[in-house]
C-alpha cells in the first residue's frame, strides 16, 4: 500500500513486524494511535521499550523477572521442594493463572528438537541438575507438551536425573474437562482408558 | 491474568488498549518483542511516538502529512480542479491505492450524525466552501459511504455548494465486480437497475 505520509508508512511497517498483524490491521492500529493524545502514545512506546531494556531473567528458574530473582522464587510461602519443569515463560503464566500450584518452576527455554537444531546443550538442563544436586528438591513435575519432541525432552531429562533419586511426575493427560468423548482423538482416548484413575481422585479434583 | 513481572503486565496493558487486541494476543505480542533485540524494540517504540508527535494535518485538504501541505496537494502533476470529498484519511489511502484517481482530496473528518453528537460545524465543511469560493474547483466528487448518515451529509453539503454552481458527482453505486446478483441486498440491486448505465460505459471501465 502507498501512504502519503512517511511517518505513517514507517509505523505501519513496525506493526507488521509483529506476529499475526498484516498491513490492514497495522494501518488500523496506527490510525487509532493517531487519534490518541500524544502523552498516551508516548507512554505506549516507552512502556514497551522499558520492558525490553529492564527485563531480567531469574537466576534460579529462568522465568522473566523485574529483579534478579523472580517473584515466585523469592516467595517464602511457596513450596521450594517441588519444581515444575516447563518449556517457556508462557507456560509459567498459564499455570500461575490456574491458581492451584504452590511450588516453584524451572524454565527450560525450549524443547529438544534436532530438526530445529535445538540440542539439550541449548536448554537450561545443567542448571536444573545443579538445583537438584543441592538436595532441596523433593519432586520434579514435568509439565511439557505431549508431543514427540516433548516426550524426547522428558525422556532425556529423566535419564539425567536418575542418579539423584528424586521422584519425577508428569502432568495428567486425558480428556479435557468439558470435552466430549466422541470428538477426542484415538490416542488420547485410548491412553485415558489405560491410565484410568480411581473415582475418589476424580472427586477430590472436582471439590478442590 | 497474573504476571510475575510488572514490566510485562504494563506492556500487556498498553497493547490491550489497541482496538481488536485482547489480553491473550497482547501477551503473545509482548513475548514476541521480548525475544527481539533491544535496538529493534526501541525503534518500534520511537517510530510510533515520533509519528504521533510529528504528524501534521494538511492545511488545504486535512489529510495527514509529514509537512504543512500534504504530498498530494503539493503535487503539480495532480488535477487540482477535481476535489474528492471523503470522510477520513483511511478513505484517502483506499482511493490512492486504486491508482486511478489523479485529482485532490478534502477530508471531512467524519459525517453528520446527530446521534453521536456530530453536527456540520464539527466537520471541515467551511474550508471546503472556501476552496470552492476561490474559483479553481471544477468538480466535487462525493466519495461518502452510502449510509443514512452519509446521504444526510451529502445532502447538507450539496445544498451549501449550490450557490457556487460547481458540478457535484457521487461515486458509482451498484453491484461489486465479482459480486453475485443473488447475494446482493434488495436496495443495492433495485437501485442498480434504476440507475443502469450504457453498455459502452461498462466496456470503457473494464478496458481502462
Amino acid at each position: 500500500m502507498k501512504y502519503s505520509s512517511k511517518l505513517i508508512a514507517d509505523s505501519v511497517a513496525e506493526f507488521t513486524k509483529l506476529p499475526g498483524i498484516g498491513e490492514k490491521s497495522a494501518l488500523r492500529l496506527v490510525l487509532h494511535l493517531l487519534k490518541q493524545d500524544e502523552g498516551k502514545v508516548k507512554s505506549f512506546g516507552e512502556t514497551i521499550t522499558r520492558m525490553r531494556n529492564e527485563i531480567k531473567i531469574c537466576s534460579t528458574c529462568y522465568n522473566v523477572s523485574d529483579t534478579g530473582v523472580c517473584e515466585i522464587c523469592s516467595n517464602v510461602h511457596r513450596d521450594h521442594t517441588t519444581v515444575c519443569l516447563v518449556e517457556s515463560i508462557r507456560d509459567v503464566i498459564a499455570i500461575e493463572n490456574t491458581n492451584t500450584y504452590r511450588g516453584v518452576y524451572h524454565v527450560l527455554g525450549g524443547i529438544i528438537s534436532p530438526i530445529d537444531g535445538v540440542g539439550p546443550e541449548k536448554l537450561n538442563i545443567e542448571s536444573l541438575l545443579q538445583r537438584v544436586k543441592e538436595g532441596r528438591v523433593k519432586e520434579i513435575i514435568m509439565a511439557i507438551s505431549p508431543t514427540i519432541e516433548g516426550d524426547t525432552t522428558i525422556f532425556y531429562i529423566s535419564k539425567k536425573l536418575r542418579e539423584f533419586n528424586v521422584p519425577i511426575t508428569t502432568i495428567a493427560r486425558g480428556i479435557s474437562f468439558g470435552g466430549e468423548l466422541e470428538y477426542t482423538d484415538e490416542m488420547t482416548l485410548g491412553r485415558s482408558i489405560a491410565t484410568r484413575m480411581p473415582y475418589e481422585n476424580y472427586l477430590v479434583r472436582n471439590s478442590e
